[in-house]
């Protein structure tokens, strides 16, 4: 392998933000990014069927030639983890790398937990901390209304203010010292989670988490600058706009579609 | 036919919302409710997607031996008008009854229709009441954040009395005298919408307009009372406690797995 060609893939677009912050880091690698959107989300359906669907977007990843895949994911990467899946290729997740910063960086062992609900009854970040260390204690507090509201873009508003911190005010009641974002919309709201807790709360975001592992990992600068490949398996306009916004582009990017299920 | 057996579907559990409504006017009927949780929410996909999937559905409910199939699903509701779906036995949704009212009551012609993003998108209630009267002019507003506020049990709080304030604010600015819940999840809300409009204001539950359309085709009563088949494509547990919770029961439903995608 003279190249270095990232598989990346999510139920969404949420996980263009970590093809953001990984492009940023590495710019001489390829991104393929999958967007599992005809059977998006993810969080609301069986570790069975999560992994399943992971294991076709696998596949359809080294058919493509990926020198590694992320799953940008938190129900994948959950499903991943639980399963135990394996690839071909090294298989990264959004989970593992975010535990190791947290419990690395908490000097209370009191670290926080803002997830979806499906993240929180998966149970998988307390039980993936307790393993690299059986003394911490994790408080999860479950924030479904963060992801529709940074979607409607209402990031710096008062009623977002209210939100985020009757969310937070039941973890700082806890004393934790650092506080995993553990969905990809969250760090989005990074300002505003920060406020709500003060500077004396570390915050984690995985995506910087993996992108601190995969840096130690010496994969080849390719020669060309980065070039990124889209692929969704549903493509409807949301989508779209949704994603010409978190990649920050002039116009809408060029994808292709994909079916997996008849794959 | 010496009896009556409604199928009713939506992607997941809202719908049975729409069910509640029905078998309180009709408790002697039987109902089939399939949840389409495996491939939830519709209101993301492509329309043509939304049609294929709706099709395996009705398939599925025709073997069933229904009576009549109900599109609870405010996103299959409107692929079926959109491409003009028809079954064996009539299919009714949950479109065209709410237009039909608020076109009928609305002494304006000013009306207002609070939604998802994706109805929104997809244009359909304005489209559907212009064919009805083409004097009308209907003025819609996406309200992405009510399902998850619904779904967070926030229902009498604050912060969703500033959210559906805001979200109605624009929709009074039109001086709508109607206003279309075009969400099987926002009538649970009705005080709160009632509220921010003021009495002036006359609210429609489609599943109410429905349930008045239902009535006039004198459909059979069953000698039994009403007895509910729950089937789901995915089962994860935060479903049986949505499920539980709408359908105010004391233990979970029982529920049966359908595989759709290989029937």
């Amino acid at each position: 392998m003279n190249s270095t060609t990232l598989g990346l893939f999510d139920s969404g677009v949420g996980g263009l933000t970590v093809l953001n912050v990984l492009q940023k880091k590495f710019n001489h690698w390829d991104y393929i990014y999958l967007g599992d959107t005809a059977r998006l989300p993810y969080g609301t359906k069986s570790s069975n069927t999560v992994k399943k669907y992971a294991e076709q977007i696998i596949q359809f990843l080294l058919k493509q030639k990926v020198t590694a895949v992320v799953s940008a994911c938190h129900s994948a990467s959950s499903a991943i983890l639980e399963h135990n899946l394996k690839a071909a290729v090294p298989l990264w997740n959004v989970i593992s790398p975010a535990c190791e910063s947290a419990v690395g960086v908490s000097q209370t062992g009191r670290i926080g937990v803002l997830a979806t609900q499906a993240t929180v009854n998966g149970n998988i970040y307390p039980t993936y901390m307790k393993k690299l260390n059986p003394k911490v204690e994790v408080f999860q507090m479950p924030a479904p209304l963060l992801v529709p509201l940074v979607e409607s873009g209402w990031i710096e508003d008062p009623i977002t203010n209210l939100i985020v911190m009757r969310y937070c005010e039941i973890l700082k009641q806890q004393n934790i010292d650092t506080l995993i974002m553990a969905c990809t919309h969250y760090p989005v709201l990074r300002k505003a989670i920060q406020r709500a807790f003060g500077s004396q709360v570390q915050l984690i975001d995985p995506a910087e988490s993996l992108a601190l592992q995969l840096e130690k990992e010496g994969y080849i600068k390719n020669s060309e600058p980065s070039q990124n490949k889209f692929y969704f398996t549903d493509a409807s306009e949301n989508f779209l706009i949704n994603a010409k916004q978190i990649l920050n582009l002039s116009s809408y990017p060029q994808i292709e579609h994909v079916d997996l299920v008849n794959h």
